[in-house]
């Protein structure tokens, strides 16, 4: 499998990028990588450490797209950023997966002029996988869209639940609308609008709307939702997990007591950061 | 002080209601309650458990609002609901606060249309306190309002500050607007038009952008956003920390050595449980 990676896309690139190709090249051997992005700067990190170059290509691209830039304006202007070269790679079927943790309005928007849509869905919309009690769930969408309409909401339940069936292998996957209330009464406009289009739809297994805690509970296997609703929500989980872990050890530092008895069940401490870490799932594919 | 309580809120009143009415006139000696709702079921559930009857007034009201139903249809055609009657105890000035746990929107509605608003306000929102590294940031709206225009939200972060500097005690409480990055090009139309208006306001310590990790971890005092966003993210929050819990549980019933080992550490649990929990924070003020 051939992947294009955009070297440039993060709060630390390309170190952290380069590093992650190295690992995954050896830790893979069936795929190959074509690295994209500032050749002056990647050649010197990524020197000497593959050690079967032939499964790795570097691609240079002059302009890099950074995180406070509007997508549609950036990718428009800088045709030669690691985001667009990346996305016109796997226009052109030189690739079968682009990798990039840049600018995720970019991202959306370099795909969507270069490698188009599928017939019937207006805009592409990103998913993240979210460890819920009853195995994973796709959240669509969580940044690609941030204004959106009923019709949109309502492709995304459909792409959601393709993924979730033939991905994450769910029979007839429970959708979810995300809104305040289960009952049909409660929600805002958006969202009384898109339950009437997924009433009508017989093709997916449409449960109504779901509440906030659903979303980890795994009441529903696809929630559906808008992409600033959804980027708030993840972003807010990561965070709560992180601040449950920080407290718990404050806790414990306050006694002696309690040091040695967690010294005693870290793999209980190890085994839940696991399960709950963001950076264990912290892929979102674009649908 | 005098409070008017509605008996019939929340799915399991009366009892619980009833309940919390006889710990509080017990605990609070300076508090007077007028409790509000059906007397052929309330008053057999608190006959003989009030030691100083005469702070405890029960007022009949036969309607109840029920939590499916739309807060504006229910609170005209219900005026002689626990909710209604109890909002008209606050318009005459018969008590200086109204406890609720029934439907939120008509909660709402009930004060919106009797008591009515403050000179400058369009809507009146509901502000969770959340936790958070820093001590207690309000998040405004909850659930008051599910579609909000860019004044709504102006309003509402003029009132979280305002709560935040008088009742919280917060010097110059660092206001946020919730959105999807930092940066001010990240923001859906809703976020953009509403940056514009804070911007202006040179009374409030506007701070920009916040994002969703920013609601515990203390960048903010006050984060502002629609009703339908921090209604999700409020449900969302609660069932982050719970299903925390009971992976922990999970994981420390795998062994006996981890059981023993959390024995010792039970203080630990119970302190950061008392932390997150929100049933220690459940209660919203209606701004």
């Amino acid at each position: 499998m051939k992947i294009a990676v955009d070297a440039m896309g993060g709060d630390r690139a390309p170190q952290v990028v380069v590093d992650g190709v190295v690992m995954a090249l050896e830790e893979y051997k069936n795929i190959e990588i074509i690295l994209v992005g500032k050749m002056d700067k990647v050649e010197k990190l990524i020197a000497g450490r593959v050690s079967d170059p032939a499964r790795l290509t570097l691609l240079n691209a002059e302009e890099v797209i950074e995180m406070h830039e509007t997508p549609a304006v950036a990718c428009m202007k800088k045709k030669d950023s690691s985001i667009m070269v990346a996305a016109s790679l796997m226009k052109n079927r030189k690739v079968e997966a682009v990798i990039s943790a840049g600018n995720t309005g970019a991202v959306a928007c370099a795909h969507f002029l270069e490698v188009g849509r599928l017939k019937g869905i207006s805009r592409p919309a990103l998913a993240a996988l979210i460890p819920s009690a009853r195995g994973m769930s796709v959240l669509i969408d969580v940044g690609a869209n941030v204004d959106c309409k009923p019709k949109h909401l309502y492709q995304f339940a459909i792409m959601g639940s393709v993924y979730s069936e033939y991905i994450l292998k769910v029979d007839k996957p429970r959708v979810g609308l995300l809104s305040i209330g289960e009952e049909e009464s409660k929600g805002n406009e958006l969202a009384f609008s898109t339950m009437k289009l997924l009433k009508e739809n017989t093709h997916i297994n449409f449960i109504g709307n779901v509440e906030g805690r659903d979303i980890v509970n795994g009441r529903a296997d696809v929630i559906v939702c808008d992409g600033f609703l959804g980027n708030v929500v993840v972003k807010f989980g990561e965070s709560i997990a992180e601040m449950v872990f920080r407290l718990l050890k404050e806790e414990i530092m306050k006694k002696t007591r309690y040091k040695l008895a967690a010294a005693l069940m870290k793999p209980v401490f190890r085994g839940l950061k696991k399960k709950v870490d963001y950076e264990e799932y912290g892929g979102a594919p674009l649908l």
